[in-house]
């Protein structure tokens, strides 16, 4: 059993992670924080929680939180940077979900986020959190920065072929689709039911921030060359699931696509690569933190489509950081994260 | 570890127990039939499962399903009476999640469902599913009844005020919400995704099948006097869940009402009662086999308002079913549905 | 033609108050008001009236809201309470489709709405605009207080039934279920996409400050005798709609009902009664000012069930503002909502 | 006024252009038919049209429908090819809005669609009945072909960037999301609220039916030379909506996209350009005839993005087809069709 942190438990991707953590065989949650939810029972806000936990949120402690082996925050870019190099240098181990600890360039991080980078040196030995990337390197790791959801989606789609070669990397295309879980908790216009459902749209088609994060790790697959991306995220009037429908020019047509993703996911738990010419739907994965991935070539062109689908809260944000705690500390990789998708 | 059978895996109940079973540590799931599947494997119509079985379909033999412990029929009313009896010649334990084995009146069975029933001696046997209610029986039990979802809701709502005798058993009201999963899998104009979101309204108003089933409990709370009872269900749009606000004349408005059903409920792991004048949501409990219950007395009147909700496909249906198993086997009661709702 | 203002354009009624006005062939749109979007155009918050309309928002003035024949007022109770005065000293009519006007005992109202009325005198003359009510003294008046939501859709379903004399007044239950634009577009996190869709819950069961109005409204068609009424109001996944389930007990078991409504709303335009034993959808009446109606008497008990459904925004809202103002200028009643709902 | 017949009345084609029909100024209904539902009134179906019209589904028979000066065909491919040839002899005009006559190449039209087409004649002398293309032939044509749903979105799209060779006409992706109802009214499983909603996926990636159609229409405006197209239609959880997300390679980086746009469509009364980088929402459209478009290019790059977004059934079918009426018959283009869009 480890000791378990989470730094801002009241949004999405915490109430989540608590979904999984509650149950897990390994974990006692110790502490979970909140500045304006101080001394409410956590419950009271989810109840899907009542019959599982008694805590109560408490405001976050240097103290408290360095009593965990592991501190999750899930929590605005920001405020992890703020906290980890005192927790770090009390020996606790970091995952974050928020953004702070995804771009290696900091620049190009305060470019995107619109402030300073206060961890350049943490940063330095931090560890971009995609497991069938850097499994080897999270187990030892310090600090993860836990990847987004669109980045994953589009990463695990479109890694087989850039890492082969056999597409044109400066002519990427990225059309993704989020469900609105992904615009989290706080009280917007904008993603009020009356709003968001029975709708669809585009939006940051001019540039959103999870655009640098994915070139980050398409150029690392790229032998380190940047690649060329449009990426157009579009809001879907459901509550979970991300669906990636990625596009590419093939330069070599003779490589056989289904067998280069298969052996390329052969070891992966949670990348279910499917049936050639078959269409994932984000309900196959809603709830688990399985990846689900086909291939498409229409018309037996040169243009390849790859249709990639996760659960934005799980794969995309929580899943993904118990993967990386499972992996951290010598867990299997699936621990706690055992039952399938919902569906219906 | 137990033999499990599944006849009439294809619709959303049998998908539900299949979501179930495959992760159940108890359970070896052995065969699972549909006529019209033949062959198929099943996470081919359920992609969710593809990583957990590589089971196929299989016309339902009685040579086959001797060889388990334990069949569920997850099949529409009449087909269990045909295979029931011999199966249990051959000493296999049963659970019915259709209506065959609910009412124990069959002549009234008869005039609801529009079939005779042809297993009247093994009614005589047959134990009605609730676990809260008859623990006792369901252990021993060779046939089990598994109720219905409106029927779980209701009655759990209302047992505490009908046992105690508070209230007026002859005019109560159940105004009830189903998710439109509670319709099954059938192509249906109805149940349409452009026929039923976006638009609520009522349907068998004037009789539903699930009205002598909730009479036959509650007379049975009510020291086997009738009671009188409205029965209104309503078609909700979303997927899963059902809410069941009941309505009842307190004949004694001195009673600590909260009081009385977190006693009446202290021992059962499955009833959350909430705090008084809470509002239990439907997402609190999606995907749990929990049923939550709130009260409130509107203006301090002598009406007594019971929120009651469950997941219409869990404790409506396949979760109820797996804690029934449970306990006919001696398993600990939420083996395999150690899981938090799913909230978002 | 009239000039017509809006004060309190931004919220979901200001907005289908808009939708119904650009096109009505009697109105000339005068002035839109809102404080925190001043100078804006319309168009820019709500695009489905970029082809219709370039008017920009603007702070309300009496100045230019005198220039105006009539005023509606689309905002939160007490706004217009303040304005209301001058603007009638100055010949101005007002519709006001807030709470302000509604309800003629102005202690209840206070004690409901938490404030002091500061126009007992105006209530004095204040007619509430149910046409199918009060449509004679309509045409005259000089302030008119829309009807709310759900005590319009209770109303005309109980008024066949309290007029007649035909159920026990003292027993009524209305179950009623409204779609989550009746909770305004004020960013608030109970009625987000992933809060309130995929859910189904009461809320207010307790006490809703639509039930003094209903009262009102159903003691004056009960020759001024209060009734006893059980109101519980749910939240509905779903944009539109509201559908009021509504139980009474018959004292006269031998009244022909279905000719009881029939003959009732024979002469109005706006109320539909359906077939005995029908389910009205609200997606029937979705974007129409249309009330639809059904009855049961479910097990030809002594209990009669009245279905009443309606659009919020529409016949629970604008489109009653913009019938009540078709009613005082003499128009034909449906002048400017002539289309049909939208289904699907 | 005209009087005009519907073949085939029972879909959500067929009932959206009675919804515009029944209170069209110029137009007198006459003949509404389904073979499967004969006798029954229109209403019973559709019960928003209650207020509106009394008349029942009828067999479809030459001599009635004869008597019509425009049939409408709102029909499966290969209905309105039978019917066709003898109401043109009788001087009726057709607006089919099928797919028998949109594909002029009668021999791609078998291949997509499986079946001989039997009026190769008659689409010689056919028009393809997108207005903003083809107004002029549509004034005298006698038989339109009405455009399909993506189609239209995807053609209004591109046309301005193809009819003025700014870009890469080989290099064309069409990523395109539509509305639940765009799959029709038949009972299917895949479109059951519960396998539809809270999910999403594509479908026909591989190759859609509307393929040709969009080549078709962009050969034209590329002077008849072939473009390269990768089209990919997903099914969103929703009822109407079609959002166009289009992907170009510029080749001339100067040209002013945006006044391009505008000029183009400066007199087209249902083409809305939206102000540059803005997202048009499918809602801001439902239940209209409009197309709203907007403009992006993503890092100021060589990557042009056009977003456009239609109502499925409006001006992706029965809107378009009256405003082809409308066109046939010189009433102004928008009789009819006067009415916002629903929002929310």
């Amino acid at each position: 059993m480890i000791n378990v942190g989470l730094v801002g438990g009241t949004g999405y991707t915490g109430v989540e992670l608590l979904r999984i953590l509650v149950q897990h065989p390994e974990v006692n949650l110790k502490v979970v924080t909140s500045r304006g939810e101080e001394g409410k029972p956590v419950a009271d806000m989810y109840p899907n929680l009542r019959p599982y936990t008694d805590i109560c949120f408490s405001v976050p402690q240097l103290e408290t939180l360095s009593e965990c082996d592991l501190v999750f925050f899930a929590t605005p870019h920001g405020v992890a940077m703020e906290m980890t190099p005192d927790l770090v240098a009390n020996g606790v181990r970091i995952i974050d979900l928020g953004a702070d600890f995804r771009i290696y360039d900091t620049d190009e991080y305060s470019k995107w986020y619109g402030i300073e980078h206060t961890c350049k040196d943490i940063m330095a030995e931090t560890i971009y959190g995609l497991p069938e990337v850097n499994r080897e390197q999270i187990k030892d790791a310090r600090v993860v920065g836990n990847p987004g959801c669109y980045p994953t989606a589009v990463q695990l789609g479109y890694l087989p072929l850039i890492k082969s070669g056999v597409v044109d990397t400066q002519n990427l295309i990225a059309d993704c689709k989020s469900g609105v879980s992904g615009a989290g908790r706080q009280a917007k216009v904008g993603t009020l039911l009356c709003e968001a459902s029975e709708s669809f749209s585009a939006y940051g088609a001019s540039g959103h921030r999870h655009l640098p994060e994915i070139k980050q790790g398409l150029a690392f697959a790229n032998q380190n060359k940047d690649v060329g991306l449009t990426f157009v995220p579009h809001l879907t009037p459901m509550i979970r699931g991300i669906h990636a429908t990625l596009y590419a020019k093939l330069t070599d047509t003779n490589v056989d696509l289904q067998k280069l993703y298969e052996e390329f996911y052969q070891d992966e738990h949670f990348v279910d690569v499917m049936p050639f010419g078959s269409h994932p739907a984000t309900r196959n994965v809603k709830g688990s933190n399985f990846n689900q991935i086909s291939l498409h070539r229409p018309q037996d062109g040169d243009t390849i489509v790859v249709l990639s689908v996760i659960d934005n809260l799980v794969k995309g944000a929580a899943g993904q950081a118990v993967q990386n705690m499972n992996i951290m500390f010598g867990f299997p990789e699936h621990t706690g994260m055992t039952q399938p998708a919902m569906l219906p």
